[in-house]
Formats: structure tokens, sequence, C-alpha cells
């Protein structure tokens, strides 16, 4: 904590009105950076991964991600990808949960730990915990050289997200996820993932920083569309497949900093339960790319409708969306289904940074919280 | 749908005000009825479960459960169980992620699904995806014999808890909890599990009806406590370890039947976020019994009575805990770790069904929900 105010003494706002914000608009260059030496035009480069690293995946069957806030919810995203992309079987749990059971690990397992400070104190413990019951290996994503995760890990993967100031995490999130996929990615080389593939996904990654920036153009219409929650104390965020941790950290950001208590439901589970939540008063923000799940969202959400709940849709540019009342459309820049949870989230961070602006709340350092969890 | 209503219609609330109520108390007896002829005085009898059974369970290494709502709230619990009791490793989403995620099966794992109805829509599509995808073998824990899931899985177990009337599960719940437990305990008994633990597990289950009988009587008491709940928006469920999914299914019961936005958090994850919610507008409920993780949550409970929260405790009668302005203690019967979730999820039923009765809500058939969600 004591090196994180030295540090944060040398940071300025510079033009914007919090660092929040400076944040949010920094994510197109840390991705940059991320990438920077890590892949070229053809693929991931030699030095992204030392050869013990690339040796250590090359063994593993199974991975388990532990995290905490909003690292866990990276790790949730990025377990969509590791076995799509990789084909290793991964789970995720949130590390204060995994520490105090007596969990049973599968075979040639790896622990993989995400913290942006890298001295979450469950995730370190859980880190300590899961050595002992036999985890063949550990790898950490981590923004903070040196940290004790970095440290006591068999490998780090360096975030480079650069010092984070506001409580509410943002660039670490971006950076984290970025990180994730490369990791992914050279998971599934040694898995029968093509040289085409590989091609592709970096095109798709060297795009990035544009189409993020092209996102954070929604700024305006999003700090339009925020005064429609100056009274709401509620809300629902919906998402479907890789969108549903998406949803989960809009939730988080809107809660830690606006105050609304913002839950998200993995779009599917509506008609379980929170249906029943369902009127005027409860506005249901839906996260709903052009992807094969779409026309499933579509139906989710006309059963908002048919309730009287009010809809906000970030959706694809390019899809077809019926208008109407109580209905809200936000064109989001198209993308391709894999980094999707990277550009979906923008509008996202911004929404819950124009409304805490308009609520009034210290958005840099919203009450109670800490930026780093190192006690329990 | 068709073969429900014919059923209920045979069904009658007897003395009580509403099916839910009767189906909370019916609790005991169903548990009763599950073990009859599966348990003895000394463990499982050799009729609890059938000889391809037992050689089923015998070669699996991982398990993955899926379901929906309150039966993905029973899964989260059994994974405590079956990690620490079984030793395998084992993994719970939601049905309607994993259908449609493209997912990377563990080695020799066993698809767990949980149904009441055995028709519901995600879960069933779930099973018939991880057959494809290679998982090796398949059992439901299901309420209707002769079901869709019953039908296709290669294993059943069922969990007699009768016709289930309430749309917002109860006794379905406790049933598939028990049902649960023993097959935990048949997975356990060929790895390590040895007699005299089958024998304490045993004995645990034979008294755990008169425990529940005992937690029913809290009624009056919770009556009077859900008058603080009548002008409240919101409330927050903690829970930690094997009270996690209790927490969350509470605050399913609670959005169900009373239109309060209850959500669940693990305990500690609270500074990660959920922490700037609280203020004197956010009761929180603490599900807190007398185990080794009381410390931790009286240190979680601390932070939010600091806060100003308004703290409503769940907590075993014989564990001490301080009382004071803006907290309300609630004895819970004494109970072994194993059984907590079954007794600590009694008080919640009750704690939804009062505070909805004072709300005035439709208890049995709350707005916008069904019994059965058999289509997506």
């Amino acid at each position: 904590q004591a090196r994180d105010t030295e540090f944060n003494a040398a940071v300025s706002k510079g033009e914007y009105r919090h660092f929040m914000l400076k944040e949010i608009y920094e994510q197109p260059s840390v991705v940059q950076r991320i990438l920077e030496g890590r892949i070229g035009a053809n693929g991931l480069l030699p030095e992204a991964f030392d050869a013990k690293t690339v040796e250590l995946f090359k063994t593993i069957e199974n991975i388990t991600i532990i995290a905490c806030g909003t690292s866990y919810h990276a790790g949730l995203v990025a377990r969509y990808w590791i076995e799509e992309l990789a084909g290793i079987p991964c789970n995720v749990e949130i590390a204060s949960e995994f520490r105090y059971r007596k969990i049973a690990p599968p075979k040639n397992a790896m622990l993989l730990t995400i913290s942006q400070s890298g001295e979450t104190a469950d995730t370190l413990a859980g880190l300590r915990v899961a050595l002992d019951r036999g985890f063949v290996s550990s790898l950490t994503i981590c923004n903070v050289p040196g940290s004790s995760l970095v440290r006591e890990s068999d490998a780090a993967f360096m975030t480079r997200a650069g010092t984070e100031v506001g409580v509410a995490s943002t660039k670490a999130f971006t950076a984290q996820l970025v990180s994730l996929l490369l990791v992914t990615l050279q998971l599934a080389k040694t898995r029968g993932y093509s040289q085409a593939q590989e091609v592709e996904l970096c095109n798709d990654l060297h795009k990035l920083p544009a189409i993020l920036s092209d996102a954070l153009s929604m700024a305006a219409g999003i700090e339009h569309l925020s005064a429609e929650f100056i009274h709401k104390q509620h809300a629902l965020f919906l998402g479907r497949g890789v969108q549903y941790p998406v949803a989960m950290e809009g939730a988080l950001k809107l809660k830690e900093i606006s105050y609304i208590h913002a839950e998200a439901y993995a779009a599917g589970e509506l008609k379980h339960g929170p249906l029943a939540l369902i009127d005027e008063d409860m506005p249901v923000i839906a996260v709903a790319p052009n992807d094969e799940l779409l026309d499933k969202l579509k139906s989710n959400l006309e059963e908002v409708r048919a309730r009287g709940g009010e809809l906000f849709v970030f959706k694809d540019k390019n899809a077809d969306f019926t208008d109407g009342e109580g209905i809200t459309l936000m064109d989001v820049p198209h993308v391709s289904d894999v980094m999707s949870p990277l550009v979906y989230n923008i509008p996202l961070q911004l929404l819950s940074y124009y409304v805490a602006l308009i609520k009034g709340t210290d958005v840099d350092q919203p009450r109670n919280l800490a930026k780093s969890v190192t006690v329990e």
C-alpha cells in the first residue's frame, strides 16, 4: 500500500477530471504496450514467453484460476477462451472461497492467479494452499514486478498497465484480459491451434487498440444516457457466454462508484428467479454482440420488455434490433467474437463513470473501498 | 407442464395459508422419506445404489454439475462435499452457459444434472451436449420419475420430495441436498472414506429431520423480524464456504417472492466492491454457523457495522456473538459442519415467506415466474 501511494504522487490526472477517466482513455495505448515485443505480424514472438514457461504450459492438463473482484471477472472471461481455443479444462473460483475449502485438485493442474497488485491477501494464500494440495505449477497475471505473487509463482506474465490510481479498476482489467489472451494463444499453439488461426488472432489483436478508441467515442452518447440513471437505485446487467463476466464487471463498476445496486445475471437464468424483480424501477442493461447467442438474448430481452422493464442494449452497430418504447439501443463498434469482451467492457466503464458523476460521488475514492485488499 | 397441473389439483394446502409454507414444513418428513431404505444405522444400504451406478461411480475422476436456479445452488453446495469427502475434483456451472460454450471436458468426467422437474430445457440440452463432447457418464438428481433427464441419463437418483406447488422451490432444494449427500457418500466409500466416517455421517443424517423441525420453530421469531423488511428494497446476503450457496439461495427466495432486490456475496469478496453499497438502507443478512470460518466472517461483519449497515445474523445458538445496536442475532440449532447448509437454509426460507406476506405478494405464484422452465 505504501509503495502504491508513493507511486501515485508521481502520476498526474493531466487534462482529465478524474484518474478513472484518464485510465479509461489510456486503454488503447495499454493494449499496444502489452503487445509490443510479444506478437508480430504472424504470431507470438519467441520473447513473449521464456523457455521454462513454454515447457510448463506443455505438460499441464487442467487450469484452475483464482482471483478476487475485477480480476475474478477477467478469469471468468479467460475460461471461455482457454477451453475453446486451447481445449484445456478450466475452472475459476473466488480466491477467498478456494483457500478455505478442502480442495481436490484435478490431475496435472496449473494454478493461475490474477491480481493487479500481486499482494491480494486471499489470492496469495490460495496460491500457497494450492501448491500444498498438489497443483503442479503456478502462473500469475500481475501488474507489479517483484510483488509477492510474482515472486512465489513458477511463472509470471506482466500486464504492463502502469500505475492505476482509480480504486475502481479499468485499464488493469483490460490489461489482464489481453494478457490472458496471449497466455491462451501460447497454450493453444501446442494443442492443435493452426498457424492460420494464430495469424488471425494476432491480426485481431493488432486491430484492437483502434477498435477500443472507436468504442471510447461512445462517451458523449453515454454521458447523455447517464441522466436516465440519476434516480435509479437498482440495475440488472445481462449477458450470455463470454459477455456474462463482462456484465458482471459492468455491474461491479456501477456498484463501486455510483452506489447503485447493480447485479449481473447470465441471461438464461432470468426465468429462474430474477424476472420477478422486473418492473419500471429496475432498468436492464444488456451486452449484446452480434454472435450466435444474439437471438437467444433477444428473446430474453423481449420477456423483460413485456413485463415493463426499461432496456438499455449495447449492441453491434451492424446488428438489427427492433427499436421502440422502453428500449434504448447503443451502437458498439463491430468486433470479432474473441475480442468482444474487451470492446463491450468500454461502454460499461463509461456508463458507470458518467452515472457516478451525476450522482456526485467521489469517483476515484469510492466510500468504504481501498485500492488493494492486502488483508483479509 | 400439463402433467404438473393435473398433479397439483390433487394436492391440498391443508391447514396452511400457502403451499409454500406447507412445503417448508414438510421438509423433515421429506428427509425421512429420502433416507428410507437407503441408509441404516451403520451406513448406506445396498439398495441405495444399483450395481451399475456403483460401478460407474468407481471409474470417474472428475465431476461437472450443471443446473439452473435453485438446483444450481444445490450443486454449488455439493461441490464442497464432493471435493472434501470424496476427493473428486468438481465444478459447477449454470446450464444455459455450459450448453453454449465450446467446453473442454476433464478426463473421465461424469456430468451430474440437477432438476426438480427433469424437464428443464437448458439442463437437458447441456446433458446432450456433454455426451457429444466426451463426458463418460451422466447422473441426474431429479424429482420426477420418467422425466426426460431420468430417461436420458445413465443413472438417476430420485429425490422423493413429492409434488411441489409453490413456484419458489423449498422442499425440492432440501431433497436435492440430501440426495447429493448420499451420492457423495457412495462416491467417498470407494475412495478412502472410512467405516467410522460413514457411521458418523449416517448418524448426522438420522438426526437431521429432528434438527430441521427445531429450525422450523424459529418461525415465530422470524415472522416478528420480517416487519423490519417492509420498507426495504435491497438486501445483501453473506456466507462463506458451504454457506455461500445457502446465502445465494436465501437471496433468490427473497427476490422471487418478496420482489426485494437481494444479492448474495461470498463474505470474502465484500472489500472488493459491494462494501461501497453499504448504508442504512441496505440490510445485511449473514449465515454464520459455528465453524472454522466464523472469526473471518465476524471480521467481515464488523466492517459492515462500522459503515452503518444493519445486520441480521443467523448464528449457532452456542456461538458467542457481540450484541449491540444495529445487529439482530437469530439463534439456529447447533448442527455439524456437513449438515449446516440444510439447517441454515430453513430460517432463510421462513424469512422470505414472512417478508412476502407483509409485502402482500402472491406467495405461491410470484409475478413473471413459472414452476418449470421447459423452454429457453
